[in-house]
């Protein structure tokens, strides 16, 4: 937009929604537009959580979680098992397993999956801290929770080396068909590797 | 995500991304963890330009406008013709219009357009504004630039039934073939209406 018709207050507000993921130039004018309309109600709590969470919000040095206290929550957790490390790509995946309920170890997130062709290599990622987790004793088992992508599981090969032979059991989550899941709706991999890993009922 | 994984502050940046248009749960923790990865490049200038951008852009009351000044830039900027008014549904209109460059007159927002599925009707509109405008004088012209679409075209025959007998020419925009559009890829509608308001060359 020229600027003659909004003030570079506004333009730059839009600017910076449109760096958001998902989000373009136009998009962001609608959502500059939606916080505009609602000032009180949206935009001031926005802008207000925004600076709380930039000040408070920090990566847990331990296991790379988001969260106010160092380290966070989860690592500071009493009564899970300090044994088993759960790796995971990014903290979304850390939040999916939580919410899931159905893990009660520690975690360790590596900050992405190695990708040629985004050059994203080993020493981008959270792997020599992995590696210096394990072998700092006190782990039996490292579960590679990693998405079942080309990267993810490029990453979880190439993890899965560095471990050998370094005394912990290395694991994946294993492939099947979801929970609720409908079998003409799934591709093929799926339902082969599903057929592969069937057991007694 | 459970209260163990995050704290409540992150919980609450989240709901907040989530209420703006487009986004959701999913989409909202993505754009929190894109967020907190630049806290100094993105977050934290973002929180800024919102704090600013609610403490100083305001609607002019004059058109309907977003802008730090009152009346808006627009409606001040001199050498525009006060006797011609472009009626917008909103203010993505006006800018589009503006960076168009086509149209020096004023502009007159409605912020809507009248829906019987959403509720809204003449009095949740600036069209008693508008006509304000028009009677308090030396209107020539209104041009109603509102959407081609069912609810955008009621509210254009409503305006122009209230602003008939009032001494000024009601216009809409010209339907026609987009400049850059291919006729093979056009509705029947639009390639209809281009055909009647064809021209001599």
């Amino acid at each position: 937009m020229s600027q003659r018709s909004a003030g570079p207050e506004l333009l730059r507000l839009i600017d910076l929604i449109a760096k958001l993921p998902g989000l373009g130039p136009r998009s962001a004018r609608r959502v500059a537009l939606h916080l505009l309309k609602r000032n009180d109600t949206l935009l001031k709590p926005l802008a207000e959580a925004l600076a709380e969470a930039g000040a408070k919000i920090q990566k847990c040095q331990v296991c790379g979680n988001f969260d106010t206290v160092q380290p966070c929550a989860v690592c500071q957790m009493p009564g899970r098992d300090d044994g088993i490390l759960c790796v995971v790509e990014d903290v979304p995946d850390l939040w999916a397993l939580e919410r899931g309920d159905a893990f009660r170890g520690r975690y360790h997130v590596l900050g992405g999956a190695l990708s040629a062709i985004d050059g994203i290599g080993p020493e981008d990622l959270g792997i020599a801290s992995l590696v210096a987790r394990v072998e700092a004793g006190g782990v039996r088992e490292v579960i590679l929770a990693l998405n079942a992508t080309v990267d993810g599981q490029t990453t979880a090969h190439y993890v899965a080396d560095l471990l050998a032979g370094k005394g912990v059991d290395v694991t994946r989550l294993a492939h099947g068909v979801p929970v609720g899941g409908e079998l003409d709706h799934l591709d093929d991999g799926t339902l082969a590797a599903a057929l592969r890993s069937r057991r007694g009922v």
